[in-house]
């Protein structure tokens, strides 16, 4: 099996499974997390600490020099962060325009310099009506993009396209993962909050499989 | 005429010409420049000056912190910048991975935020045996990411994609442009090599108009 594939990893629960299951089928290169100014940094130290313990090299690329043109999201603005569920109209706040495009347009830059095959990203149906650059006509044509942009080809591969994090979360199991080693919540305290959208679809997902989150909460 | 276009202007003939239109048109938003570490920065200042001196904003988006992850690429490592025409193996050297879709990501973003309707860049059909990321099949990608990827839709155009640096020259002269307000070459000098490939093109555009560039040159 051939390292070849770079994923990008935030420090949540999808990336932090998409990552262990490329590691676990030998194919990891290395991982990319990207700070753009968002306020849930905490999850890169997450990222930093399992690339570290595995021997896997971990690339963070600074973006907050984009911030200021990245305007009308609570990820990065000073506008109060949504509290409760994921509701559409709620979350569509937490937009950073284009993100994605950005990162797998660095990513494939990056895989295009160290000649990888692949950019992998934690995309998933449980985002499809917020985020529209998690939709598989998206990955689609993102994949085209990136055959199409270089000499050497690149492809974008989203393996959790059409699964739920409920979905994700039994893909861990079965791997044996420790969720505790995962940073989910989009407010920057010391302990995750409990209560954001974020957390509450994180915990509901544990509560489908009578499973409880080994990672400590403030409520 | 809605002013809802913004152009990635480099300081460069292409989109030099490329902002004279859509000023000319009434369209021109505002300018985006990209420092990615390249060697012309020099380039930067001409459009940055343009831009000044018609009230148009400008924003130049640092990207240097990138540099790293974009090897292999003679605009911003240390190896030695290629003399001569712009001969394909030669200019090989000088292609920075995925740079348009970088490039067109981040102005999407800020389409996006300012809810403009479309980016415009100068790719054009001299650059598409060495620039895969200037031809008609990636712009038509590109174009169907940025719109696909946010909930305001933001189009790509490149109105140059069929033409050669020759009838981008006309279109500038019917324009009565002053090239002497934009700047080619790919060496950081106080004055324009007139040796590089991107230099050579430029004079090979105006003597084929047998028409003197109005820029001074080192040799």
């Amino acid at each position: 099996m051939k390292k070849d594939v770079v994923c990008i990893y935030s420090g949540g629960m999808d990336s932090f499974t998409l990552v262990n299951e490329a590691q676990h089928e030998g194919v990891l290169h290395s991982c990319l997390s990207f700070d753009y100014g968002q306020r849930h940094v905490k999850e890169l130290q997450y990222a930093a600490r399992w690339c570290e313990s595995y021997g896997v090299p971990h690339h963070v690329i600074d973006l907050r020099s984009l911030t200021p043109h990245l305007l009308g999201s609570s990820l990065t603005d000073n506008v109060p962060m949504p509290e409760g569920h994921y509701a559409e109209d709620n979350m569509k706040l937490t937009v950073v325009p284009s993100r994605n495009t950005i990162m797998l347009a660095v990513a494939s830059a990056y895989a295009v310099s160290h000649k990888l095959a692949a950019v992998r990203y934690g995309a998933h149906a449980g985002d499809h009506t917020i985020y529209p650059d998690c939709r598989e006509e998206y990955v689609s044509a993102m994949n085209t993009v990136t055959l199409l942009a270089n000499w050497h080809r690149v492809r974008i591969e989203a393996p959790y396209l059409e699964m739920t994090k409920v979905g994700i979360l039994e893909r861990g199991f079965e791997l044996g993962l420790d969720y505790a080693q995962s940073w989910t919540c989009y407010k920057g305290g010391e302990l995750a909050c409990g209560k954001c959208g974020s957390c509450q679809e994180r915990l509901e997902a544990f509560a489908h499989w009578n499973e409880k989150d080994p990672l400590e909460y403030a409520v």
